[in-house]
């Protein structure tokens, strides 16, 4: 039987100069981590990188190896910078193939649309032994290669990609989570909030101050694998909130 | 004198469990990514990294000596989940010390609002030998450790961070850009936007499709350090489009 207590693992590598430059607003990790989490899945790192051959390889071949599922985003297009690819062929030691079945997908999807060029043929390119991620969205498919999943950078192809991997990867046990709010300043409660954690093993206690209305309150999200555990680190820290003369929103403010 | 071609990097390290568990949406990345790029300075890599300590000292001690600046955001609040300072101290290998300046800091700015307590005095620790970045948002200043620039996860407070930075930082020539759009496929075009690259030196075109009012389309950003060179680039990219029977919109669609 599995272990039901071992912890699932993701590393994600956005590959864009678009999101260095400051240009484009990533939206991928958010939707990615979130996605992860529903598959017991955690996101332990995210890295940034530009269109670069080497940072690619450096980043694919230390995050594949110490994480159980590897994804990136960005740089599987048609054009002159999309190099992910070849990039990831090169870590992973392996040529660069034409996958028959995403030529197909092409042609057909091309079909109706000034047909299969060189350069749209340029996303049907694979590392050797790589399978297809369906993407119905525009045809061009997402590429699975062992434990890499290869996604697009375009946020709603990538969620098509991601709904159709859901429930095909192993995972354990979801990270619940609940949320309570209050109009205090971290700073008051600090003591509480290390203590309430340090009294509820297995749960984590995140706290997340904000400026509202000119007032000041924070948000503590409380993170457990079990829903029991959860559920009593929630009750403790509430009263300790309430007994300090703190009104709680359950579900944050 | 100073040599004109040199370019400055910088990396940044994102400390947020809420950025990994897709509960937060980053704004840090673009609006640091934006500034630096003002100050002369290029993001050359971005890490999203867990509230562990193991963690934070592995990607501090890489990317503080492989970019001119490091930055990093979050976990420098009161509470029991903030361990950046004593991660990073622990990084550089110095004692955490109370920075007398910051002390006096959060006492004025804590004497109407409830004194200074054991927690907030934690927002006064610094790795020994830092000075501090004044931030008026909220009393608690950023730090700065030699090439390095705690700054606080909140955005609004970091954007008051980086204001006090401005003009502070050494830094080479600015990235310039220019974004043109079309109504095209991409991968129409792929081979125009390559030879294009090809002949401009310096100049790097990036190209990132969208898909609106049911039709597709592109913007190209085309990037360098010289406006000559730019100016150029993107005349010739307009002219190879207009060419090809695609109307091009200046600044993009």
């Amino acid at each position: 039987m599995a272990d039901p207590t071992r912890i699932w693992t993701a590393a994600l590598i956005v590959i864009g100069d678009e999101i260095l430059s400051g240009r484009t607003q990533d939206r991928n990790v958010s939707q990615i981590a979130t996605w992860l989490n529903v598959q017991g899945i955690r996101l332990r790192e995210v890295r940034v990188i530009a269109d670069d051959r080497d940072a690619i390889i450096e980043a694919v071949n230390l995050l594949r190896v110490r994480n159980d599922y590897l994804f990136t985003t960005g740089g599987i297009g048609p054009t002159h910078d999309d190099i992910t690819v070849d990039a990831i062929a090169a870590a992973l030691g392996v040529e660069v193939e034409i996958h028959e079945a995403a030529r197909a997908i092409l042609a057909d999807y091309y079909e109706t649309r000034g047909g299969l060029t060189d350069a749209r043929l340029r996303m049907a390119r694979v590392p050797a032994g790589a399978s297809l991620i369906e993407n119905r969205m525009s045809g061009a498919p997402g590429i699975r290669h062992g434990n890499i999943f290869i996604m697009a950078g375009v946020p709603h192809i990538t969620a098509g990609m991601l709904d159709r991997l859901t429930g095909t990867l192993e995972g354990g046990l979801p990270l619940l989570s609940a949320t309570i709010g209050c109009w205090v300043a971290e700073s008051e409660i600090a003591d509480l909030l290390g203590a309430t954690e340090k009294a509820h093993d297995g749960c984590q206690i995140g706290s997340y101050p904000f400026f509202r209305e000119g007032r000041t309150g924070a948000n503590f999200v409380i993170r457990s694998t079990s829903q029991a555990g959860l559920d009593a680190c929630v009750s403790d820290l509430s009263a300790g909130l309430e007994r300090g003369g703190w009104a709680v929103t359950a579900g944050g403010i």
